[in-house]
């Protein structure tokens, strides 16, 4: 087929495709992540780029007519005919997500101090041993040697695979049969066997989310974290949303291997970079754990998903066999043991068990409800008997997707909004500071509260004060203007329509259906819940007075809610550092009971019931009228 | 570096290779396997080639004169240094060694009827399995259901592995939940999930000899053997011998990568075979066990036989590791498990425990001997209740090395000789009829004992009728004319000399040695021997009177004598069949006890007492003396 060269400025990054290739696949081939979230099907408007020079044919999208008479077009709408020079502007691009590295709330971000739970039990633990050298008469071969002492010496019964044996017999000798030996524990696999003194131990926790994928590297020696780095998740490529990635990896030639790369060459990205910081060489990180999403498993181990989101929604598996490193893919010592969490279904994955594991909610005799906000809102509640989980379909609002000016908690993202009930002047919180670029999900969330409390827009969420001047018609209503074009970063108002306001009232309807459903399920009442555990990324910059105030978030004593910070991670960093967490972790994804909230009309009566602000039956929220008859309002 | 092309005629193979590459290895890469028993050393003489055009630099060798004249060089002393065509005879290529297919002795060829000890349990079996399909309210993942309903249908726990699963949700859906599973024995491992009815399954037994390569196919679901073939092992390239192989792994950039390469590519060459003959997919193809000595197990697993060569003799292994096809590289199922038979020490290996396998001589109250008269001549003795084997350095002479016209047994092989005492005329048995090329093992056997016999050489295997017209004076004493160079198929003479026929004194005394020492060692003689199990393919065309004549077997009634033919291979069949073999393979290679022969001066002085013909003490050999006696011998 007829190959073209590309060239990206102001990169000036080079590569060929094949004739009709889309600029979007290009750039992602070029290692260039444009911002996606449709996924490439023309829809959000986020590709923007400029054909400087060459032969493209364009297919259409959705792209402001202003910007089309600029020059610009979008990126999977624009075929490669020719050999083409492009521009890529910056604000096309991915940036750096903000990564969670101070936590609040009570869970300790250090794990220094492990929890008597989980005592320091690394997943891989290293033994130092002194072999008799060999002669005429004690002729053992080199395999046996270091089997039969390993049991003398330290009571460990372990195997030995053909990779370590190829170079055994050289290392052996090298060593001056002074070796240490690095194991995975539980089933006593030898993974490692080097020089003694010659080798240090580190263990690579993973949270691989559908938006970042963070990473940490931790000693396995002692339990300390050495370093930890975030990035986006550069599958964003193939789509923001988790459905159409499924879709890209379903229904493209060799889709479900790009979406597997892109994962891959995520997570090798932090790896390389930890590595580096630290000084520390691939051999030495001997474990790895992975806490993610059923889909986003699926992907990284190269498994379609395809029947995931074909009713009855059945994943290859929940409980990951052995794999080690090599296997999956990921730059460390090839024999690693990596772990990926189980899931407890389809739609609660292991990044909800991981979580579980670091809230320790199992292990409390009182009743915890654990929440992750994101594209779907999975929840666990229960106490150290019972456990139940759900997965209310929230959509990725509160992530700024679907949403007109949303975008994801990065810089130029709006992030607090003030509105003046007597003067209507707007007061903005942007990440970065600067002009504003778009509005992300704790400034959703401020937003929607604000405009309620004064009186813009209704419980049901309709336009009322239509002659204040921020407010104005539009296609399918009215919107309301937070930037003009003037002072934002896009040279675009920054707006939040009525269609705006509808999507983030089903999403926290959901949210909050879902916590219903669960209550209801177990014969419980809301005041039974001694702690709300708030983990995510998204819980990080959540306000939740405001949370309340729009009926995302039950309305508790604001000391119940505590902020569990990047749960997933730190569930993942306490499985490598204690197997027993481990241990608990497969349990758990066995022991918790998942509830399918779209069987049945409990679902679906708490969720008609939530589309008011903050909810149809008021007296759910005595704070809030409390507030009211009291005339005024906690401010955040 | 300097590339250039090189062309091999007849065949007209093109290759391109860096400027000094010596034209043996330029062979090797174009996969002709030249003659080459010395491995490239230069002094055996045997890979002839010639110049046609092109630049090269000789380097010396061992070549007659007359060759040098009509313009032959030695392929290994020719370095290219420039685009060369070359010619090559075909007399200077391998050609395919006779396969063992019939075999004699009492021991069954066909495994079809199994023995009592070893019912047919194969190490792989299949069960079929019906899933229940899954719904909204029974929803266990894929890989549950499958191992669920293994457990609840078949009482097997067993495991699957990413590979699979990867594949796993398709299979289950195309196949209507209607599956086969493969799984391996013993440890429960899963290896192949299908459609019901779409798979066969079939085993692959190898041995893996330093001369010859041997497979046979079974169909595990009645222990049927398909098919059988045999070559030459392509490491010969490098050497006939072990020692020049272990050389050339050890001390050759990427040598022990080649040698590995060599041994697969034998072993894949005969796997497409056999395949192809009995249209069998690879992936039916669910189990493999292989046979070899310890260095050859090395070379194929790409572990370096360094330590076995030096002081203390060390292998990196005795038991292997488990292993499947794909780290192996057999192109067979990737996931088929391979089972390698554990070696007893370094010079007595899973060849030879595969042997006692299948001789049952663990299972015999009587007292056997196993010999496997090769380059090393190992031997096992023992019974039911104890087993010893020793490994005694008896050479390659029986297989034609290091003899002047020594060849191994093909076709051309002088394999029969008689010698007319009264009219001095010979008469001679050629390997595929026509004109002799060389010798091989049982010509020479016969051929001792015929001069012997006739009265040309005297008991210490010196040339005593000097005056007989077939015996000339040579360089180092004198030399006997089989076949003078206008009757041979090399146009030269083939002879023996007082060096070859010493060199076989010193073979044959160190097999007897081993023998003696054995014994002496359990304090029997050898009378308490019921059978003398004669095992590899050189017993298949042993003349057992000629044996006992030259003093390399023991003198005990022709009744006592059996051919186990290819015990290795039939060993390795046995294990792919019957999983009590296997376990008795494994129990066996701990239980044998081995007698270290370098060790202490019991194996020197047997050694030095059996350098006659047949022996010092001739009362070892009563019949003999008693056919002297009676003036007449047994004709063979």
């Amino acid at each position: 087929m007829q190959q073209y060269t590309v060239t990206f400025l102001p990169a000036g990054l080079n590569l060929t495709v094949t004739a009709g290739s889309s600029v979007l696949t290009a750039a992602a081939q070029a290692g260039l992540a444009l911002k996606s979230s449709c996924g490439g099907s023309g829809t959000c408007g986020q590709c923007i780029i400029k054909v400087v020079s060459g032969q493209v044919q364009l297919t259409g999208g959705n792209l402001a007519a202003q910007l089309k008479q600029q020059g610009y077009t979008l990126a999977c709408q624009t075929l490669i005919y020719g050999d083409v020079v492009l521009e890529i502007p910056a604000t096309s691009l991915l940036a750096e997500h903000r990564v969670f590295v101070a936590d609040k709330g009570r869970l300790p971000d250090s794990l220094t101090e492990l929890p008597a739970e989980y005592p320091l039990q690394p997943v891989c633990e290293t033994v130092s041993l002194k072999l008799p050298e060999p002669s005429l008469t004690e002729n053992a071969c080199d395999m046996d040697r270091l089997l039969t002492n390993l049991q003398r010496q330290k009571g460990l019964k372990a195997e030995v695979g053909l990779q370590l044996l190829q170079n055994l017999p050289q290392t052996l000798r090298d060593s001056n049969w002074q070796v240490e030996v690095t194991y995975e524990t539980e089933v006593n696999r030898i993974l490692r066997i080097a020089a003694a003194g010659s080798s240090r131990s580190y263990g690579l926790a993973i949270d691989l989310g559908t938006t970042t994928v963070v990473a940490s590297l931790l000693d396995l020696s002692n339990g300390i974290r050495v370093a930890r780095k975030g990035t986006y998740n550069r599958q964003a490529a193939y789509g923001d949303d988790l459905i159409s990635r499924v879709i890209h990896a379903c229904e493209t030639n060799d889709g479900l291997d790009a979406l597997r790369q892109s994962a891959l060459t995520t997570i090798n990205g932090l790896i390389e970079d930890l590595l580096v910081e630290v000084k520390v060489a691939p051999a030495e990180v001997v474990a790895a754990t992975i806490a993610g999403n059923t889909i986003m498993i699926h992907l990284l181990l190269g498994i379609s998903p395809k029947f995931i989101r074909l009713q009855p929604y059945i994943p290859a598996a929940a409980e990951w066999p052995p794999m080690n490193a090599n296997e999956v893919g990921l730059n460390i010592n090839p024999l690693a043991p990596v772990y990926i969490f189980p899931a407890v279904a389809s739609y609660v994955g292991g990044d909800i068990v991981a979580g579980v594991i670091f809230s320790q909610m199992a292990q409390n005799e009182h009743l915890n409800l654990f929440i992750d906000i994101g594209t779907n809102g999975e929840m666990v509640l229960g106490n150290d008997e019972w456990l139940i989980a759900c997965a209310c379909s929230a959509g990725p609002a509160f992530e700024g997707s679907g949403i007109s000016n949303g975008m994801r908690a990065m810089s130029g993202a709006i992030e607090a909004v003030n509105i003046d009930p007597q003067t209507n002047t707007i007061e903005l919180e942007v990440i970065g500071g600067g002009a504003p670029a778009g509005i992300c999900g704790s400034g959703l969330i401020d937003c929607l509260a604000k405009l309620r409390r004064t009186g813009v827009i209704d419980r049901s969420g309709n336009f009322i004060a239509t002659d204040n001047p921020r407010v104005r018609p539009n296609d399918e209503g009215y919107e309301f203007v937070l930037t003009p074009a003037s002072e934002s970063k896009t040279g675009q108002d920054i707006v939040i329509t009525s269609a705006d306001i509808k999507t983030l009232i089903r999403s926290k309807g959901a949210v909050y259906a879902g916590i219903q459903s669960l209550l209801k399920t177990v014969s419980l009442e809301l005041d039974a819940i001694d702690k709300i555990i708030i983990a995510g990324g998204f819980g990080n910059y959540l306000n939740i007075a405001n949370a309340v105030e729009i009926g995302l978030l039950p309305d508790l004593p604001p000391e119940k809610f505590v902020f569990a910070g990047n749960a997933a991670l730190k569930g993942a960093e306490l499985a490598l550092l204690s197997r027993p967490a481990w241990q608990q972790a497969l349990e758990l994804a066995r022991k918790i009971t998942y509830l399918e909230l779209s069987s049945g009309n409990l679902f679906m009566e708490e969720f008609v019931a939530a589309l008011f602000l903050p909810h149809t039956r008021l007296e759910l929220f005595p704070s809030l009228v409390d507030a009211k008859s009291n005339g005024h309002r906690q401010e955040n």
